[in-house]
């Protein structure tokens, strides 16, 4: 097939995926919001979600265009790089921004269908879920597959695509913006409402009477949905171009090695990712449309899940065998089913009733410390399973490729690993966006009064919403971890092109270059090792002081303004919100500034082959970092939770409160700190990817 | 001059060592015990603290002799590993029982004398931990000598010095339980103690109706005292040892590249090592004598410790200068400088009214959450300078040897640097070792009512307590990470010997051997990033197990027994004592066995070069991790402190409560997990070096 028709099925997929994305919006919208008073509360949060969004974009905008001046000058006359950066962090914003839009409209909706049915407002909460959930591989098909175009792959020049990676660079950078950003917005609120309102004052979650509480609904849209989204959105593009890269080098190591392949079949290697990121709109479509308003709303999503994989499943089957390479589907497979693992390890960890959570529960009977104590034990050990589940999986995927042409056929091998776990992206995603939207329909439901409603309705819903969030989470760290991996090797790839006259036939080629033991090298390492320490640092001390400063100005208000506390008083929501998006947008700028100066110093001053080894270094530990902070916060949270289902005295009683200030620690770990390293790793790849020239060209050592 | 001589030096040196170590406690025991109460508070200190090191003692033994019986069986016939490595965890034992058993006398004799002066209960306190000071060079040396002379290296036969390596095992064994035995004791005494007596009771600390008090003093010796003696004692041995197998491998690749040295001179820079811990004997003694009962006991000390180091730095120089290659001097000196370094950054992140310390004391005011997260963060960030400073300080070792014979010169600098580090271990230890016994007579002071009598005397002891803490850690930590290095590199020099007709020219010629980014490299080295978090999980949780046992019974004694709070009736004590005991002799072993097990499953499946991957991988993690954890704690701990001197409302308020939870959650981290981790680090790196010819026998891929 000629490649401009071959880049055409998925630019055609994406934007029959917006189409749709148009149309679930439609739908959201056409339901009605209901009674003047949610109606008045669901604006609040628009409104401060909105200027949030307005203020983080415009933030966004100055470092996106002085960085893209930068790659201008510095790469010239590859201006497609500067080019692609901006449009990859616009794509990215776009969706965001759209995603963020219909869970925001799809609340207070949520809200009033609740009144009436719970089925109706399970679908239509996933529904608003989906919008995000299939803006994410759309924009990456309409903006990767036009960049392919723009470079000029359609007229099958396959070096082009090294041209693609600036694409990538902007979504990681609007990603780490976008989830840093929110992480540290929805925690500050979070933090603030909590410790005065529900420690202090006594008063419940969700009260209208504490001044963070629309502060605290705002957080979870531009923290948990768009923040995953961006983080998401950023996953699948990187996985998308560092596959491309990979498939170029396995073509020329096929060429080198005596297997030359057909020029189709070598671009069809090429577009391969391309082509199963279509599959992702079209299995994410079908999974959302057998939504159906069932009694279990468990029952019915599992459905969609399920039915998802399936059509997936097949579709890779079929374009695998199509090319003659069956492996490919059992890698793709193997990705799909690590996702299923990293979700059962999160479940067993996190998971209500199961021993670490009952055990850290437990201990919130002797104190808060033992408490803590408790659960940073259990989520230190939590790391061991999903990495050393994660190291097999890519050791499978390589050892199923290699005898196809050797270690870069290996490599290829772990890229299509990555491409089947990323490709379940959509479904997981508008199920994940679900949770923040009942969470919100279920505030709304409790400030407007209209609660005795709707109660057990949303109540059924939010524990729905808790199962997906566990899904996701494990689902999000599977994905960062297994396209990290592939874009080191994409570097590798990148790097070895400098070297062997551009042909890399076996990674045995490196053993010169990469000595583990050279000092460069165990510097590089070091310095790899710190910098998701020093990242997690600023990030977690941000959610410390933007928190710090809601604590003061709920208690301000709690005192200056009489009458709050019995319902009499208005307080000033608009303060608070205030404080969260300053706090938000100032404290962002640090860690990012982090995650792009360390590589970029790195390769110029101990040179592009220590550089892998930072990358190395900093994707192992900064996985391992992110999985620990993840799963301990997530530990607490429900040891509250299940204290507050009844165990050890229930609510109200010393272990009880004790049990709060667990989660609340943990709250920065698993909101803002965790995720965002998840970026972090990514976004070094990137860097070092996209100015690769530079460092061999200047580097020093 | 004959090898046999030459070894006789450091012998006779380590005799003398142990001849002045006998000395030193018949000092501190001719000193009166003062007052009848006195003496039976101090008996039950002694009591507790034999009957744990008994109980520990048995343990370990069982360890030992299954052990040895497999590396007999496993590595024949070279028994003398077997033997070594009985020996070397011997020699850990009676050290870590001498040093501990002159602290116990020291303690209550330190208190009478503070009745009378500060001045000379300070030279008591510091002579007491002299004893541990000294014994640690000094039983480094008579081991290892008398072993290199039963190994055949009086016959100037190089190659034996590869038998020595079961000594360090041994040591590394004991060290692992002695501090991973006597941190969960400490703690979980220390924490329940403070838990129910200080938070719930609201009793002062060391109050004698505490029935966790005497398990909780008894904690102090077994914990910091016992804990980092093994811990020095084992970066001292391990150091001396890789150094001399580092030196082998530099004298064998001298010779290759064409610049063979004389036989003397060859059998010298293999005895560089031995030579210079003879100087750390020399010069702690001096270090000692010169402690005078001065009006300022911090300017005292002070003094002791600067001319502890310009006896060891002129006698480097000397030595060096009589070798001709005065770069010797160099590296050494850089070694004793970092450890300057690494006090001065643990001083900045974790000292009394610097930023982060009043930060976090500040954030206290907003609750415990904010507190803890406050502290975390500034933990997390500290782990940057020291990792930095160190990797900065071996790749400058390498450079200043590197032109005297490329890279492996470079690595015996790099040996040459840990030895400046070690060589101060003497005197550092015995500042340490001053610590406990200070806070231990402050303890029995306030204990048998004569507080009054020492108040001010004892107090402003225990202010050079927490100095000589701070120093110590940093300088702990800075021989743990720089050992482990030259253990690391020593570990290769062995692996090459079944490579390349056994001689290492340059680490390039491992380039083959060693490429970063293979699959099995990849997996070892996720392996050896999960190991550390593993291993502090398992840690951290037996803190909490223990400290929850001893929240009930503390609970339980106060409600069942009428009268403790009054005074009136007598608390069990020893019921407290046995749960610590208990608990430390049960959770100590399972992380053992992670260490044990991980690098032997990692050499055995994946390989010995796979192998440097998990190693250097586990070492910087551990080291990463151990620092965060060491430093955290420590900030909690002195913001508590901060509060208590009267800042952000003082003792008593809801601000003081909120740290005191703080600090509570970072005992496990600074005091077990991770002085315990920097054991692990080096018990992994042993291990391998050890059994690696069965790695090559046997491994699999």
């Amino acid at each position: 097939m000629d490649p401009v028709l071959l880049l055409a099925i998925p630019l055609g997929m994406g934007f029959l995926g917006l189409g749709l994305v148009f149309a679930l919006y439609w739908l959201v919208r056409r339901v009605e919001p209901g009674t003047e008073r949610m109606r008045e509360i669901a604006s609040f949060i628009e409104q401060g979600a909105d200027a949030f969004l307005k203020r983080e974009f415009k933030t966004i905008s100055y470092f996106i265009i002085i960085i893209a001046a930068l790659l201008l000058v510095a790469l010239w006359p590859r201006w497609q790089i500067a080019f692609g950066f901006v449009y990859g962090a616009v794509c990215s914003l776009i969706g965001t921004f759209i995603g963020m839009k219909a869970a925001v409209k799809a609340n207070v909706r949520t809200a009033n269908l609740a009144r009436d049915s719970a089925g109706k407002a399970f679908v239509l909460a996933f529904r608003g879920g989906a919008v995000m959930g299939l803006t994410i591989p759309a924009l990456n098909l309409v903006g990767i597959s036009s960049m392919c175009l723009l470079v000029g792959l359609g007229s099958g020049n396959l070096d082009a695509v090294g041209l693609l990676v600036g694409f990538g660079f902007g979504a990681s950078l609007s990603a780490l913006f976008a989830q840093l950003g929110g992480g540290i917005y929805t925690k500050a609120a979070d933090v603030g409402a909590d410790l005065v309102g529900k420690v202090e004052a006594g008063i419940p979650e969700d009260d209208p009477r504490n001044p963070a509480v629309i502060a605290d609904l705002v957080g979870d849209n531009v923290g948990d949905c768009a923040g995953r989204g961006a983080d998401l959105f950023e996953s699948n593009a990187d996985n998308l171009i560092c596959m491309m890269i990979v498939a170029v080098a396995f073509v020329v190591a096929m060429d080198a090695l005596g297997h030359p392949m057909a020029p189709e079949v070598a671009f069809m290697f090429v577009v391969f990712p391309l082509l199963g990121r279509s599959f992702d709109v079209l299995a994410t479509i079908v999974g959302v449309l057998v939504a159906r308003p069932l009694k279990s709303p468990v029952k019915a999503l599992n459905i969609s899940i399920l039915t998802t994989s399936a059509v997936l499943a097949t579709c890779f089957y079929f374009l695998a065998s199509l090319m003659g390479y069956v492996q490919l589907f059992f890698c793709a497979l193997l990705g799909m089913l690590s996702a299923i693992v990293l979700a059962l390890a999160v479940q067993y960890y996190t998971g209500m009733g199961k021993k670490p959570v009952v055990e850290t529960a437990r201990a919130a009977q002797m104190g808060a410390a033992i408490n803590i104590i408790t659960g940073l034990s259990y989520g230190l050990e939590s790391t061991a399973i999903p990495l050393m589940g994660v190291a097999a999986v890519l050791a499978a995927s390589y050892f199923i490729m290699y005898p196809v042409g050797g270690s870069v056929a290996g490599l290829y091998g772990i890229a299509a690993t990555a491409l089947g776990i990323t490709s379940m992206t959509g479904i997981i995603q508008s199920a994940d966006t679900f949770g923040p939207i009942v969470d919100n329909a279920d505030g709304i439901a409790e400030m407007s009064g209209v609660k005795d409603e709707v109660g057990e309705a949303l109540d059924e819903l939010d524990a729905v919403g808790n199962i997906t969030k566990a899904i996701t989470k494990g689902y999000a760290m599977g994905c960062a971890i297994i396209t990290s991996a592939i874009m080191l090797f994409a570097y590798i790839c990148e790097a070895a092109k400098y070297t062997h006259g551009g042909v890399l036939k076996s990674l045995h080629d490196l053993a010169g270059h990469l000595v583990a033991v050279e000092p460069t090298f165990i510097a590089a390492a070091v310095l790899g090792a710190i910098t998701p320490f020093l990242f997690s640092a600023l990030a977690i001390r941000a959610v410390g002081r933007g928190a710090y400063k809601m604590v003061e100005e709920v208690r301000r208000q709690f005192k200056e303004i009489p009458g709050i506390l019995e319902g009499e008083a208005k307080p000033d929501y608009a303060r608070c919100v205030d404080i969260s998006t300053k706090y938000a947008l100032r404290e962002m700028v640090a860690p990012t500034l982090i995650g792009l100066v360390m590589p970029i110093a790195v390769g110029l001053l101990l040179g592009p082959w220590a550089l892998t080894a930072f990358l190395l270094s900093c994707t192992i530990t900064g996985a391992v970092l992110a999985t620990f902070m993840f799963n301990t916060g997530a530990t607490w949270d429900n040891a509250k939770k299940y204290i507050e289902y009844g165990h050890f005295g229930g609510k109200g009683t010393d272990t009880h409160k004790a049990s709060v200030i667990g989660d609340t620690v943990g709250d920065p770990l698993k909101d803002t700190a965790g995720p965002s390293l998840h970026i972090l790793i990514k976004l070094v790849s990137i860097v070092s990817i996209t100015l690769l020239p530079l460092f061999i060209a200047y580097a020093i050592i």
